[in-house]
């Protein structure tokens, strides 16, 4: 790998710690809600429907989810919904917020090894309070300089966190479970990534082709990157 | 005023630009679909008390208030909501989030004469997304070295902005309209603070007694920060 990389970025959710699988469930329970009144597909592409729409104006993160869960009752119930489904969505959103974290399978040691030898930061997408508090309960703030929480994470973003951290891309390498938020938008700007798939991605952080860049590595798990960098 | 300083942080809702109004308005229209149900001033009291409890779980800004504006409904009907009032809440949430920024008087000169001369950053709470957007649309964030979103204002707040904008506390002057969160958590870890206040404040900014520190000035105005400032 590259040894000019003092910098790197991980990605946090589904990359340090379980989220995907969290909102999955809430999905089912959302749909599970409103069986009565449709499919429980058609209440998922309905629900994934608004979510996009509304991307633009909420962002990333919990709150906005929420938001479109309860905007999505009120259309698929076409305005006869109980007040109790609009509470229980409440309900399920507060949840997610107060949720533990869960980490993944080998993070903290890879963490351990990595940290003094090269700036750690974690760079995510979401609401800033809810990921400030998923990394502090993660009890893994201290092997970071600074959490990093981003509005998107698209090619401009990247470029204003690479000047933010004062590296050349070259010496930046982000780590992360989606190509299409943690790899292609790096590569573009002279960035090296790490691509280690989690079982569960969101389906519009899906992309359907393969990817072949000098500075990009595809792995299996968090643990083969130290096998890369520390030698 | 201390020549030392280096920094100067802006806070942005009401010290940049008008944001209090906009939700005092809104609270009023909350009131007015909810007027068949309980007294205008109990609907307020309720509603705040609402945010308030929500506050740890959702942080501040547009989203939380637009989840506990709906919250506050189902209490305050009692579970006998009709959606369309649900539905109402999500316009005028959404409204909010896309309505245009109205810069404050002089704001834009004061940042032309201390652009080059002061690092300037702006320094404020609120949903990420939305805060940035906001930057974009007042057409200021070409002044600013860059936005700090902070899930809160407290002590270590800004002993962390201090740590990562890499000065020390005397160089560091921080401008806001609330003396609860923009001078007080300053001044207690040796920082510099201006406070100009505005017309409407929330009131869980509010603070009953008065400041006096050698490190504080009270100003009527932005542009009196000139004054002070450049000589």
């Amino acid at each position: 790998m590259n040894n000019q990389i003092t910098v790197i970025a991980f990605d946090a959710d589904d990359t340090l710690w379980v989220n995907e699988p969290y909102f999955r469930e809430v999905e089912e329970q959302f749909a599970a809600l409103l069986a009565d009144f449709l499919p429980r597909d058609n209440i998922i592409a309905a629900l994934y429907k608004t979510e996009i729409a509304n991307l633009p104006l909420y962002g990333y993160g919990i709150k906005g989810f929420m938001l479109s869960m309860i905007e999505a009752v009120l259309r698929i119930t076409e305005g006869k919904a109980d007040p109790a489904i609009v509470q229980k969505v409440i309900d399920l959103g507060q949840e997610m917020l107060d949720k533990p974290v869960e980490l993944l399978d080998g993070v903290e040691d890879v963490l351990k090894a990595l940290h003094g030898k090269f700036r750690l930061v974690v760079a995510t997408k979401g609401d800033l309070l809810d990921q400030q508090r998923k990394l502090s309960k993660s009890g893994l703030d201290h092997y970071f300089h600074h959490i990093e929480v981003m509005s998107d994470k698209q090619e401009q973003d990247y470029q204003k966190l690479i000047r933010h951290l004062d590296c050349k891309p070259a010496e930046f390498l982000m780590l992360g479970n989606s190509l299409k938020s943690d790899v292609l938008p790096v590569l573009a700007i002279g960035g090296n990534a790490v691509h280690i798939p989690f079982h569960t991605t969101w389906v519009h952080e899906h992309i359907d082709y393969t990817i072949e860049h000098p500075n990009f590595y595809q792995m299996e798990n968090l643990s083969e990157v130290l096998l890369k960098l520390i030698k």
